[in-house]
C-alpha cells in the first residue's frame, strides 16, 4: 500500500524561490536566529513524523470515523469519542511542538515564519486531511485571538491553545446563513458580569467536540442586543466548552455549548463535523473578542490565512493522490509497450495516457506549490517587514493570491484527485484502494471558508476592480518581466505565457470598465477569471523555475530534478496555459445565454 | 427532497432531431407497426415508473446496498443478498416489460429499436444507476447470445433473460487482465458430452451474483487446450448458475461458480460487484457459444452498444445531479440579489455563478443527449436499414461516435455532478443531501467497459488513422455544412463551431499523418482529442437544435421551451466550444514534457 513520502525537494525549491532567505533576513526573524538550515532541519523531522504517524493512520481514520453518541456522553449529553489512533498521534503531534509553529513566543509559541509552517502544513494536509483540520482550526482560532482579543483574553487562552492542550473551532455558518454572514442570527447578552451568554446554532463546525484534549475554544459570532443589521452588527466571543478562570485555571464547569447532531459527510470522515447548539440550557457563557459589532472585520483579518491553508489542503490530496497514482502506475504490469508489437508486457507508466494524466496531475501541483509558498512569503513580508512600502507592497500581492491558491488550487485539486482514480482503472473505484478518498476528501475545500465563487467574486471585486486594478497591474507587470527571460528553448513556453498574460489584462479591463455598470455579467465571468489568473500566476512560477533548471543544467548540474522540472513545466505549458484564451472568451462572453435564461425554464 | 423527473420534452427532441421518423420507417420497424405515438406512450408509462418505482429507491439503495455472506448461503456457500427494495422494483419492471424492449421478438422480446430504447434507458440510468446496471448487462449478455450462439442455445436462454426471468452477467476481467484482455488465463476444458468445463478468476462482475431471480447466467472468456496466445485463442461460454436443460428446464443443479468476495465501491452501492470464481470444485459446466477462438470478436461486436450503454449511464448521472442541483437553488434563500443593495434575500438561482454553475451542467448534458441519440438511430440504421450504402455509412458513423458518447458523456459527467455539489454549498458534502452520490456513482463511467484512454485509442486508431480518417472527413464536412447554416443571431455561434471543427481537422491531419511513425506522440493526445471531437460533435448537434429552435420562435411558437434552448446553446458556444483549440494545442505538443521524463523522476 502506497503511503505518503513528503516532497522535501520541491517543498525547499518552493520556498527558496519564494524568497524564503528575505523571509529569515527580516529583523522579526534575525532576532530567532532562525537560519535555514534550522528550517530544513525541523522540516524533516516534520516529514518523518508525518511519513510515519500522521499517514498511517490516514485510511483507519477514513474507515472508522469518529463516533458519537450517549456512549460517549459527558454530562448526560451525547459526547464525541475522536478515534483513537488520531488522539495518540494528535498527542505526540503536540509533544513535537507541531502545533506552535507560527503562534506568539509571549504565549509559548515558535514564532516561525509562514513560509516555513507552510512547509510543515503541507505535510500534515497530504499525510491526513482530516486529522490537520484540528491543528489548523486552533491555529485559526489563535490567530483571531491574537489579533482581537485583550491581553487578558490572550494570556487565559492562548498558552494552552498554541501548545495545543486545548483546540479551538471557529462557529460562523448558521442553517440560514452561510456564504451570507448578513443573515446570522444567533444572540449574546450581557451577564453583568462582563460576561455574555450566547445563544444560537451553529453548523458545519470542524472538530466542534471531541475527547483529545481537556477544553475546546469555541470563538462564536454573534449579535449583541439592540446592534445593527448587517455584518456590521456582528461581534465575535470565546466561548470555552468547560469555563476557565482568569488566571487560565481550567473548571470542571461545563458550558452550555453542545453538539447536538454529527454530520455525515462525503469526505474528512474522522474530522467531527459538528451541528453546536449554544445556550439551549441559559446560556453559553463567554468573553466577548476585541470590540462590539466588529466579530466579522476581525474574521475576515484572520480569514486570509484560514483560505491559504485550506488552498494548502488541495495542494495535500493533490499531492497525495498523484503520489498513488505514480506508485500503482510503476507497478501495475499491462500490455506491451506502444509501437513495440508483440513485446512484453510494461509497467502502464509507460503508456503515454498514463504519463499524460500523471504529469497532469504533477504540473499542476507543481504550479499550486511555487504559487502557495510565494503566497505565503508575501504574507510574512507584509506582516513581518519594517519597510512600510515593502509591507503594503507583500500586503496587497499576499491579499491578490490568496483567492486563487484556496480557489483554483482547491478546484484543480478534486480534478487531480479524480485522475488519480482514473491511474488505477478499474482497482481506484474500490475504497481499499485508497485513491478514492483523495476525491472525497479534496471535494469539500472547494467549499469551505468560502466557495469558489465567494473567492472569485473576491478576486475580480475587492482586490481588482474596487482598486482600480492597480495591485492586479503590478502583478501583470512583473509576469510580463519574468516571461521575457523565458528564451531560447523555452520561447514556446514564453510565448504560451504571455498570450495567458494578454488574456488576464484584457479581462481585468473588462471588470474594471464594467464592475458597476454591467455587475451581473461581470460575476459570470468571476469564476473562469480565476481559474484564467490561477493557470497564469502558477504558470509565471514555473517559468521562474525552468530559468533556475535552464541555468543549472547548463551549468552541468545532472540532478535528475532539473531535467524533470523541465519537463513539468513545458507539460504545464502545452496542458493548461494553452486553456488561456477560452476562458478568455467565456468571461468576455458576459454571462451569455446564463443571465438571459428564465428562472422556470432551467 | 428532490426526486428525478424525466425530462421528456427534451428526450423527445433529441429523438426528433436524431431521426427517429426515419428508423421507424425502416421495413423491420414498420413490420411492428410502431408509430412515433406508440413509442411516446411508452416513453410516458417509463417516466412514470422512473420517477414513482425506481428513483425513490436510489438512496436507499446508496445507504443500505446490498449483503452478502453466510447468511445468504446457498449450497454452503456465502451468497447474496439484493436489496428487497430492488428485488420488489425489478419485479415490477419485468412485468412491465422494460426488460423486453429491445430484445428479439423470436424470444419474447419488443423488437424495438435503439433510439427508442434510448429513450427509456436514459431514465432508468438517470432514476438509479445501480438498479440499471441489471437489465443492461442482461441485454448485454442477450446481444452477445443473438450474434453469436446456436439456435439451440438461444432457445434455451434468451426467452428468460429477455422477460428478466433470469439475468445475465458478462466475464470479461481478470486480476491480471484489465484493459489488456490479450492476458486473459481463465481456462476451459471439454467434458466430452458437448460442454465444457470452465476454470478461472474473474473481477468486477456487475450483478455477478444476487437472489432477485432464480438463475444468473454468466458469460466467460476463456481459454481452450492448446488455442493461440493473444486475444485471438480466447472463447465464449455460457455458465448458468443453475444448470438449464436443453429444453430450457431450470434445475436445481449448482454449478461451481461462487462469488467469493464483494467489493466496496465509492459508489453504486446497491450494485453487487463481485469476484467470481470459476471451476474451484471440479469445473464449472457451460456451453461454448459461436466458434471457438472467436469469443473476444464477439464481445467487441456488443461491446460498442455496452459502451454506448455506458455513455448514457454518464447522460443519466448528469441530469440528475443537475435535477438536484437546480431544485436547490430555486429552493435554497442566500443573500441579496446582486445590484439590489439592500434589497430581499432571493433564491440562489439568482446569483451569477450559480447560474453559471447550472448552465454549465445543462448544455453538456444537452450536448451529451442529443450526440448520444444520434449515436443510437445511427446504430438502428446500420443493424436495420435494408439500404447497403445507408447501412455501412450509419455504421461508420455510429463507431465513430461511440468512443466520445462514452467517453466525453462520462468525464463530464463527472465534473457535473461535481458541480451539482458546488450549487449547494456546504451540504452537498453531507450525504444525506443526495448531491454527493451522483459524483460517486459517476465517478465509474469514465471506467469500466474501457476506460477513457482505451476509447480515446480507439477512436484515433481504429476509427480514423486505420481507415485514413474516411470517416471522420465525411463527419467533419457534415458539421461544416450544418454550422454555415448558422448565420444571423446564430453567427457567433457558428464561428465558434467553425474553429472547433478547424481544430478537429487539423488534429485528424496529425494522426494520420503520424499514427506509425510518432505512436507514442499521437497517443499522448488521444484523450484531450476525444474531449476536442465530443465538444465540436456535440456543439454541431446543439447547433442544428438551435437552428430549429430560433425557426419555432420566428414562427411565434412561444414555448419557453426554444427560448432556453436557444439561451441554453449559447452558452454551450461560450464555454465548451471555446475549450477546442487549447485542446488542439495539446495535442499538436506531441506529448512535449510527458514523454521525455525519465520513469524515476516521476
Amino acid at each position: 500500500m502506497a503511503e505518503y513520502i513528503a516532497p522535501l525537494k520541491e517543498i525547499r525549491f518552493a520556498q527558496e524561490m519564494a524568497g524564503i532567505d528575505e523571509v529569515l533576513a527580516l529583523p522579526a526573524f534575525k532576532e530567532l536566529e532562525l537560519t535555514k538550515d534550522d528550517v530544513y532541519a525541523m522540516q524533516e523531522a516534520a516529514a518523518t513524523f508525518a511519513n510515519e504517524v500522521v499517514s498511517p493512520i490516514n485510511v483507519v481514520g477514513d474507515v472508522e470515523g469518529h463516533k458519537w453518541g450517549a456512549d460517549f456522553a459527558s454530562d448526560g449529553r451525547p459526547g464525541v469519542k475522536a478515534n483513537p489512533k488520531f488522539t495518540d498521534a494528535y498527542k505526540k503531534f503536540c509533544e513535537q511542538g507541531f502545533n506552535s509553529v507560527v503562534g506568539d513566543i509571549e504565549f509559548g509559541g515558535l514564532g516561525q515564519p509562514i513560509v516555513v509552517a507552510t512547509g510543515l502544513n503541507e505535510m500534515w494536509k497530504a499525510a491526513n486531511h482530516a486529522f490537520s483540520l484540528c491543528p489548523m482550526l486552533t491555529n485559526g482560532a489563535i490567530e483571531a485571538l491574537t489579533i482581537a482579543a485583550s491581553n487578558e483574553i490572550k494570556e487565559m487562552y492562548l498558552p494552552k491553545m498554541i501548545s495545543g492542550e486545548w483546540t479551538g473551532t471557529m462557529n460562523l455558518t448558521e442553517p440560514n446563513a452561510g456564504s451570507d454572514l448578513a443573515a446570522i442570527v444567533s444572540k449574546a447578552e450581557p451577564r453583568g458580569d462582563g460576561t455574555w451568554n450566547v445563544f444560537g446554532e451553529k453548523i458545519f463546525i470542524t472538530w466542534g467536540d471531541h475527547d483529545m484534549t481537556d477544553n475546546v475554544i469555541h470563538l462564536v459570532l454573534a449579535r449583541t442586543p439592540g446592534s445593527p443589521a448587517g455584518v456590521k452588527g456582528i461581534s465575535l466571543f470565546v466561548v470555552p466548552k468547560y469555563w476557565v478562570e482568569k488566571d487560565g485555571t481550567l473548571t470542571d464547569q461545563r458550558n452550555d455549548a453542545y453538539c447536538i447532531k454529527m454530520e455525515h459527510k462525503l469526505g474528512i470522515h474522522a474530522s467531527p463535523t459538528a451541528v453546536m447548539k449554544f445556550g439551549e440550557n441559559g446560556g453559553a457563557r463567554g468573553y466577548m473578542v476585541g470590540e462590539e459589532n466588529r466579530g466579522v472585520e476581525y474574521m475576515f483579518i484572520m480569514m486570509n490565512e484560514a483560505r491559504f491553508n485550506v488552498g494548502l489542503e488541495g495542494l495535500g490530496d493533490a499531492e497525495r493522490a498523484y503520489q498513488r497514482a505514480r506508485d500503482y502506475a510503476k507497478d501495475r504490469i499491462q500490455g506491451p509497450e506502444l509501437g513495440v508489437k508483440g513485446g512484453p508486457k510494461v509497467a502502464i507508466i509507460k503508456h503515454p495516457d498514463i504519463r499524460r494524466l500523471l504529469m497532469s496531475m504533477r504540473s499542476r501541483i507543481e504550479a499550486m506549490r511555487a504559487t502557495a509558498y510565494v503566497c505565503a512569503a508575501q504574507q510574512d513580508l507584509a506582516k513581518k517587514s519594517d519597510n512600510p512600502e515593502v509591507k503594503a507592497k507583500a500586503r496587497a500581492f499576499a491579499d491578490l493570491l490568496v483567492p486563487i491558491v484556496k480557489g483554483w488550487s482547491t478546484e484543480s485539486a478534486i480534478d487531480i484527485a479524480s485522475m488519480g482514480i482514473q491511474c488505477h482503472g478499474g482497482m481506484g473505484f474500490i475504497e481499499e484502494t485508497g485513491a478514492a478518498q483523495h476525491m472525497r476528501d479534496a471535494r469539500i475545500t472547494a467549499i469551505y471558508e468560502g466557495t469558489t465563487a465567494i473567492q472569485a467574486n473576491d478576486l475580480i471585486g475587492r482586490k481588482t476592480a474596487r482598486e482600480g486594478g492597480s495591485t492586479m497591474k503590478t502583478c501583470i507587470a512583473e509576469m510580463r518581466a519574468d516571461a521575457a527571460k523565458l528564451d531560447g528553448d523555452l520561447a514556446c513556453y514564453g510565448a504560451a505565457l504571455n498570450k495567458a498574460i494578454d488574456a488576464v489584462e484584457k479581462c481585468v479591463g473588462f471588470f474594471i470598465d464594467n464592475f458597476k455598470g454591467k455587475p451581473k455579467e461581470v460575476h459570470a465571468g468571476a469564476v473562469p477569471f480565476l481559474f484564467l489568473f490561477g493557470i497564469t500566476v502558477g504558470g509565471w512560477q514555473l517559468g521562474r523555475q525552468a530559468l533556475v533548471a535552464r541555468q543549472k543544467v547548463a551549468a552541468g548540474d545532472t540532478d535528475p530534478f532539473w531535467k524533470a522540472k523541465l519537463c513539468t513545466v513545458r507539460f504545464f505549458g502545452a496542458h493548461s496555459l494553452t486553456q488561456a484564451e477560452g476562458l478568455r472568451d467565456a468571461i468576455l462572453s458576459e454571462g451569455v445565454g446564463a443571465l438571459c435564461m428564465d428562472d422556470d425554464s432551467f
